[in-house]
């Protein structure tokens, strides 16, 4: 069993939390975990848009707290986020995500983040080697 | 693009809301969404026990409200869940979850679950066909 702590991380575990200025994620399980799935928590800063297109993983991410909205840019429509609220990147959909209130979201992906992965211009991870 | 509510399943998708008198399961992915993993919101009555062995499937459960406790069968060790806390059952490992107050626990599945499996005496869910 791998029991792990998102306040022990954010405290004593750097080498886990990956930040810019708008967005901070806390991974609490990685691919390294051999559970066949990442799990992250994930904060996004009011105010903040971000564009990402994960064209090498399925994501999904559910809203614990906060409001804002996710556009599908394929077909230009929005949802509104709200607590509660899960969106599922079944198509790899590249999207914009908007933060009105800071977001705190929890998020999976298929196949497992490494740890290692930077998003690319396009917004995208590349697939671990 | 998959968007899915949990407050608008709670009140009108019955067929994802699994349930007995101290615990219920709302499945926001299912092994039919394609995501690999699936994803479920479940709730955990305070006061109540729970003994599981999931012999033929990873889970991770994240707290988001709550606390309570969870028993590793084949250590004997007992870790606090509290708001933050991840437990991932990376060895199947057979485990007595205990409720104080109400847990909220967002649960992530692999493989995933088709939504058709009942939990079985001995705590298991039985693979999909």
């Amino acid at each position: 069993m791998i029991v792990r702590d998102f306040n022990e991380i954010i405290a004593s575990n750097p080498e886990r939390v990956v930040s810019d200025a708008q967005w901070s994620s806390v991974r609490l399980l990685l691919a390294d975990d051999g559970m066949g799935f990442s799990f992250h928590i994930t904060l996004l800063e009011p105010g903040s848009e971000h564009t990402f297109e994960y064209k090498n993983h399925f994501e999904s991410v559910y809203c614990m707290q906060g409001t804002g909205s996710i556009t599908d840019l394929a077909t230009g429509t929005t949802h509104a986020i709200k607590p509660g609220l899960m969106y599922a990147l079944d198509q790899h959909d590249r999207h914009t995500l908007r933060a009105e209130e800071q977001l705190l979201m929890a998020c999976c992906f298929n196949p497992p983040v490494t740890g290692q992965e930077v998003h690319r211009e396009d917004g995208s991870y590349a697939v671990a080697e």
